[in-house]
């Protein structure tokens, strides 16, 4: 039994039809939705959430990302074998925290028709060929066999400065659905108490914390994946501070 | 082993149920969501949902659909058998697209109470009949047992007028969580290149576009099911011209 | 193969890697979700959701509820033995109206920390406790070894009074994605007709009728868990009325 997750931006039927193309081709396969909440075409986002996800998943396990704006473009299909998993989705970066945490083995280009749906669209490779190429992949094809070895591909980092001045800065890597804002720094890159933190011209004094639930006001945590996160007790930080994904910002101790 | 599809207009704790009502009279059969995004009593984005969704999942797969407005009301349940599928659910035209588009072989109106939970609530018929009817199928129970034969079921139609002139009228038949609208006419009805619509009295230009991501402003593309599309690139073209399902679409060619 | 339910009031990542640490440690296990639908922070709307929800469920079933305002506070973490099911989530009452429905047989704290994950966060026990937990069970483990015999437990009870003139009141339990209102009052309790109903200084009346689909304005109707619910036709019954879970609602036979 292999497990194959999907992490989209979307849900509905085309989720749906996914899991439907997986289960046709690769009856044997347990198909496992990680997340459908991406925001539409947030890349970054999505790579965060693979990032922080994968490696609860068990040894084997196929993780197929389609978060994909440039779908039907000139942008490559991936697959990626790392030690443990199996990545697949677009050449847009969005496997790439993840897969280089897990240690990437190869990367192979996704071109071989012959494993596709019949037709293939030009707005739903979700199901024409991401799905197909998962259900190849989870009943016992190679990866060698999905297209050419590929040398050159998307990259995507979580931006950090951090100065020996103790002055940094970071960006904004998911907003979850509390509006708590996951940073760009860990725990292991710094020690922070109190800080000072400044989001375009608006500045924010925010009190670290233990958990969610003690403290007033804007709080500092640290969160299940390791990364600094702004929260508000039983509010918003993303509204309170009024930052999204891919957001910058400035951090200063006090 | 046999899939159990789920198509609702609701989710929470009452999809969870059907999954438990099924899984407990059911236990090999796989529980699978098809969709729940489906807007609350929309019966014919459902049949839409159903149509361009089911024939990817393997043969043999039972499509429960529970968007049924009439729960209650002296609507039919109905169970209908096709070539290489099952679709069970109200009798208010929303199997029918999809069902038609298989061929139906075998209509059966849902009546053996024996079959159903044993306490039959007037508001949740997706637990205590389609739930109940899916595991009894999904274990082995034979269609003919469910009632008797029905001759005369309520019908959806997808409408379209496509004149000789150049002149057509169509039907948005889905609007997806991007704002990207289905129209009731397929590539295979006419080769349209950039068009003029109108909604209402507003009108509006629609270029011809073979991606989401290419163009600017209202674009005019095949959807994945076959259906042209509108959309706007990183943008709603449900927004920009105030359309939903059901109105109704005037193209003409320019 | 054993079920393992989730009720939570959280989506995506957090929700996915709750089901690969139990797909990671207990691999014969089925995840299902019940529900992820349950608002932020909503411990008595989740109460309901597992009371109205968990016996249509296999017997043996595994239900994990992580509704958890007090996440890493000094609250317990607790796992129950029912006639039938294995109840586990925070000791703050969320298990309570399920559990005694079913008849508790053994209350254990979660305290053996060698069965949870490597780390424990301050922020996200669903998978470093309760999933790893539910797993640990799954796959054979007993009750008796993840912590100690606990004697008290938080309650959540359900507030109604019936006075013999007639005079009634309840509240919110629940409310739908219609905006459909779950009363605290089952039709055991008190057969009624026509009412009038107040919340705070507002009243209204509410019509008897059989289903959703009859009558206009706001109606009172037996909804599927056996609770008096109210109902608008086509519409939302919370917004018209203005309530939400936990308000407190007088009801008068009229």
């Amino acid at each position: 039994m292999v497990l194959v997750t999907l992490t989209t931006d979307f849900r509905g039927h085309y989720l749906g039809i996914m899991k439907g193309v997986i289960k046709n081709r690769a009856p044997a396969a347990e198909v496992v939705e990680l997340s459908s909440e991406v925001e539409p075409f947030d890349v970054k986002g999505a790579s965060f959430v693979l990032y922080s996800s994968y490696r609860y998943f068990p040894r084997g396990t196929i993780h197929v990302v389609v978060v994909d704006p440039g779908v039907g473009s000139a942008r490559k299909a991936i697959a990626i074998k790392t030690k443990n998993y199996t990545f697949i989705g677009p050449d847009n970066g969005v496997l790439i925290p993840a897969s280089k945490d897990d240690e990437i083995v190869l990367v192979r280009e996704i071109t071989n028709r012959s494993l596709f749906l019949k037709e293939v669209s030009s707005t739903f490779h979700g199901r024409d060929i991401f799905a197909a190429i998962a259900a190849f992949l989870a009943s016992g094809g190679r990866l060698e066999e999905v297209g050419k070895r590929l040398k050159k591909i998307e990259e995507i980092k979580f931006f950090k400065e951090i100065g020996g001045d103790g002055a940094m800065a970071c960006e904004v890597l998911f907003v979850d659905r509390f509006g708590n804002l996951t940073l760009s720094i860990k725990k292991e890159d710094v020690r922070l108490e109190d800080v000072e933190i400044a989001v375009g011209d608006r500045s924010y004094r925010a009190r670290r914390s233990g958990t969610y639930a003690d403290g007033e006001g804007l709080l500092l945590i640290v969160g299940s994946a390791g990364f600094y996160e702004l929260a508000v007790k039983n509010g918003s930080a993303s509204e309170l501070i009024r930052a999204l994904v891919g957001d910058r910002i400035a951090i200063k101790r006090i």
